[in-house]
């Protein structure tokens, strides 16, 4: 039977490009519903973070922030910031960059990330925030 | 009733990094077939235009177009353009990297946005365009 | 009929922000089981290659190679090569950028891309690899 389910989770960041493996969450979830052919649409709403993968370690995790402070860096003049003062100009055009949604395949109900590949949500906005993403499964159930 | 439906929007740009906020089309296309959970294929053709989100605010747009000037350059040297001398090489780059697909969940029958995110389309061509932006619903009708 | 199936490609690349047309490969793919109207999500395990569309012509293959050496160097200190000592660090903050992940629509069974606008892999990892590309189809076959 085909299907279209949306569910959400709730995710606690610090902000300041904080770097979060949902891995395991999607997986739970694509386990839930007895999905197994199709495909994981995750979403992120809001225009201050965004979504991608990586070999979730340390080392990289350091070296996308740096990467992030040096490209798009947080203390430079933004127009955002002059109208809304809110500081936060560099998290928007960095997530606007790396989009805020991304589609992973599922076959025989297994998520087809290579092994050293997580998904992250990146929060770059300059507070704490908590989070909802939107987790949307579409495809043939069991 | 699961559904796959294309349809298309016309937009016209003045090219030139033009920024176009195309939610309220998007929003509309939503309604016209009663569709009440799925997702929302956005896509461009063409390779000198792309689609991400932002809050659709003149400081942003503003910062957007400064930041992509300063990224990837208009006026640099392009091997594109000493071959096809069409002086858009800094346009293919950008949407290379921007990429000319989004997708966006809907549940019931509205798209999962953060109150101050807009779906955009940027033309990064150094000409006016006409562009025809693909909408593809997939899920459930009503 | 509404289906989803899970179909791969083989690619081998000669890494160093290799970049490989495979759109004749998925149009191929698409011709193959009879799909009329949807999506095609192409995604690649891994975390050192990513997925976007291009003019795929010489020119524009140098200028993206120098970008991506511009913007983010191989050669540059890494804390991911300080850890593991392949490297490639710089092949995997390209590819977080970047992303693993494209979807293009399909209508009448013809791939809605632009006559200029090509899909491509771009491999960054730091020697040759042997690429595994999920190709998923998604939508009504005839």
């Amino acid at each position: 039977m085909i299907k279209f389910l949306t569910k959400s989770l709730e995710i606690d960041t610090n902000g300041f490009t904080d770097i979060i493996d949902i891995t395991p969450h999607l997986r739970k979830i694509l386990k839930e519903d007895n999905y197994k052919e199709g495909q994981m649409l995750v979403f992120v709403p809001g225009s201050t973070a965004a979504l991608t993968t990586v070999e979730y370690e340390p080392g990289l995790q350091t070296d996308l922030k740096e990467f992030f402070e040096e490209w798009i860096p947080m203390n430079k003049r933004y127009h955002h910031n002059e109208a809304w003062h809110d500081g936060n100009g560099y998290a928007h055009v960095r997530s606007s960059m790396l989009k805020p949604s991304l589609t992973i395949p599922f076959h025989e109900a297994r998520l087809l990330l290579g092994t050293w590949q997580q998904v992250i949500l990146i929060d770059f906005d300059n507070r704490r925030r908590n989070r909802t993403i939107v987790v949307q499964l579409a495809g043939e159930t069991q």
